[in-house]
C-alpha cells in the first residue's frame, strides 16, 4: 500500500521510519506547506510536494498520514483531505473528538473513503485497553498513569518563564499509588497523589533562579497543583541527558466478580517508550494497514480504533494469526 | 439478550454470576448432561432442561454459552450446536484451533449463525495482546509467563502419584525473568528460567513422603523441566488456604523503532485474578454480546477475538464510548 506522509516534524519522521518496517507499505510522497525544495528528508528517492498540488495526487495514494497538531492544524486537515484521500490521524483533544468525528464522518462519507481518527496511544491503545476492560467488568475503577516522559505543553510551559533558556519537564508516576492501584485497594487519589513533576532548566545567564523555581512551582493548571522538582543544569547537560522524547503510562482496571462480589481483578496495561512519536508512529501504521483493508472491502466513513477488528491490523492471513497468536 | 448456559461446572457458575452484572443479558435456560430435576443452581428461578431436548429452545435463546471441556466436549459441541443457535466456546487446546475453527465455521455457515470460539484470557485477551502488539512492533521478542495461579492440570496429576490424597499446584513466573523482560533486555529463557511449580500435597496416612516428593519432581512434562517445591500440609490446611481458583499473568512484546533502530519500547500487559473461571466467564459475556449483535447485523460463521470489532463489546452506544473511553 502506497502511503502519504503531510507534515514532517517528530510524528511525520516518526512514521517514515515506521514504514521501513512494513514490507507491505511504500513511502509514495511526502507533502509540505513548505517549499517542497527546502525539506530535506531522511528518504531522499521519495518525491516531496507542496500540499497546494496535493489533490493531483489522490490516485497515487491508499493512506494519507495527517502528521499535524490537535490545536488548528487537524480540525481542519483531517476533514479537508478526507474528500481526497483514506487518512489517519492522531488527534487527540478529548473534549473535541465528537465534532471532529462528526466533520470527519461527513467528508468521508460523501466522498466514499475510510478516515481513521485520534489514533496512537492516548488516545489509541490505551482506549482500546480502557473499553476492553470496562466490558470485562462492568463493576469496577479505572485509572490512567502517564510516565515517565516528556510532556511537551510543560516543558513549553517551564521555557515561557522568565529567565529561562530552556528546560525539560517530565510527568512521572506516584510509585505508591501505582502499588495501592496493582493491589486492588481502589485508593481515591487526587491529582497531587498520581503524578510528580521534575524539571530539568537551563537559566539565562545572571537569572534569579530562587525566583524562577517560584514561578514554576506556583503556575496555575501547569504545575500548581502537583509536588515539582526543579534542578538547574548546564546547557550541555541538557542536550546531553535530555533531548530523547521518552513517555509511557499504565491504564488499569480493577474489579469485582461472583455473586457476592467476592473476587478481586486487576487488569494492567502498560507502555515504556524509548520514543513517543516513534511509537505512535507505529500504532498509526497499524491502523493504516486496516483502514486500506477496510476502505477495499466498500467500508465508508469516519472510524476510530474501537471499530477496527484487530485482524485487519495485521499483515497476516487469518489462518496465520489463528495459527500463531491465538 | 437472552443467554442459555450448556454445562454447570465452575465456568457455567461463573457466566451465571456474569450475566448478573451485564443488565442487557437475561439468564434464559440452563441445558444439561445430568437428569435436569437433579441439577441445583444459584438462579433457581430459570428452568434447567435435558440437552437432549436442546433444539426445541431454539428461537428462545440469543447466545448459547458453551462451558464443557476442551478434550472432548467442545470439538462435538460447539459444531453440533452452532446448527441451532449463535454459541460461543473457550476451546483452549491451541494445536487444534485450526481444525476447530473449520469445523465450526461450516455448521455456522449453513445454518446462519456467528460462532465464536477460545474466548477468554489465554487464548483470547492474551491472544489480542499478542496481535495488537506484534502488528505495532515488528520487530521484537514476545514473552508469555503464566501465574501466579492454579494450573487444573498440574493439579490432576499430583493427585495420580501414589500415596497422594488431595493437592494443589501453584504457577508462579520467575520475578528475575519478568524484570529482565521489563527492562527491555530480551533474554533468552528456558523452560526452568519462566516458571517455578509449588505443589501443596496431602498424603495418605503412612505414605512415603520423600517417594511422592521424587515422584513428583521427576514426573516428565508436568515438572521435570521445573524448579518444583513440595509442600505437605493437612486436609484442613489444603480447604482453608488452596480451595481458590486464583489466576493470572503477563504478554510482553518488546521491540525497536528508529532508522537505526535506537528506541526501544516495552507492552505489557497482565491480569491478577482472584478467579480464574469467573474473570472467563466475564470476558465471554462481553463477546457473547458481540456475537449476538454480529448475528444481528446478518454475519455468519466463525469467528475469533481478532475478528471483533472493539465497539461491539460494549453497552453503550458509539457516540458515548468515544466520548468516555477514547
Amino acid at each position: 500500500m502506497k502511503v502519504g506522509i503531510l507534515g514532517y516534524g517528530n510524528l511525520g519522521r516518526g512514521i517514515e521510519s515506521a514504514v521501513r518496517q512494513n514490507p507491505d507499505m511504500e513511502l509514495a510522497a511526502f507533502f509540505t506547506r513548505r517549499d517542497p525544495s527546502s525539506l530535506k528528508t531522511q528518504t531522499p528517492s521519495v518525491p516531496v510536494y507542496s500540499v497546494n498540488d496535493i489533490e493531483a495526487h489522490k490516485d497515487e495514494i491508499d493512506l494519507l498520514i495527517l502528521c499535524g497538531g490537535s490545536a488548528t492544524d487537524l480540525p481542519k486537515q483531517t476533514p479537508e483531505y478526507a474528500k481526497y484521500f483514506n487518512v489517519i490521524d492522531s488527534f487527540d483533544t478529548h473534549a473535541r473528538i465528537p465534532e471532529h468525528f462528526a466533520n470527519v464522518d461527513k467528508a468521508a462519507k460523501e466522498s466514499g473513503h475510510v478516515a481513521l481518527i485520534s489514533c496512537g496511544w492516548d488516545p489509541g491503545m490505551f482506549s482500546l485497553n480502557r473499553l476492553y476492560a470496562n466490558c470485562i467488568l462492568p463493576e469496577g475503577n479505572d485509572y490512567t498513569f502517564w510516565g515517565k516522559g516528556v510532556s511537551q505543553g510543560h516543558s513549553d510551559a517551564i521555557r515561557r518563564v522568565e529567565g529561562v533558556k530552556d528546560g525539560k519537564q517530565y510527568t512521572i508516576p506516584v510509585d505508591s499509588a501505582l502499588e495501592a492501584v496493582r493491589a486492588g485497594k481502589n485508593p481515591e487519589l487526587t491529582t497531587r497523589q498520581k503524578h510528580t513533576r521534575e524539571c530539568f532548566v537551563v537559566a539565562e545567564e545572571g537569572a534569579d533562579l530562587n525566583k524562577i523555581e517560584q514561578d514554576i512551582k506556583t503556575m496555575p493548571n501547569y504545575f500548581s497543583d502537583y509536588d515539582t522538582t526543579v534542578h538547574f543544569i548546564s546547557e550541555e547537560e541538557l542536550k546531553a541527558n535530555h533531548s530523547g522524547i521518552p513517555h509511557g503510562g499504565f491504564v488499569f482496571r480493577t474489579g469485582v466478580t461472583g455473586l457476592n462480589k467476592e473476587n478481586k481483578h486487576v487488569i494492567e496495561y502498560s507502555l515504556k517508550l524509548d520514543s513517543n512519536p516513534e511509537f505512535t508512529a507505529s500504532v498509526i501504521c497499524a491502523f493504516g494497514r486496516a483502514v486500506v483493508r477496510m476502505a477495499k472491502e466498500g467500508m465508508t466513513g469516519c472510524k476510530t480504533v474501537f471499530d477496527v477488528a484487530p485482524a485487519y491490523l495485521s499483515p497476516l492471513s487469518a489462518d496465520e494469526i489463528r495459527a500463531h497468536l491465538l
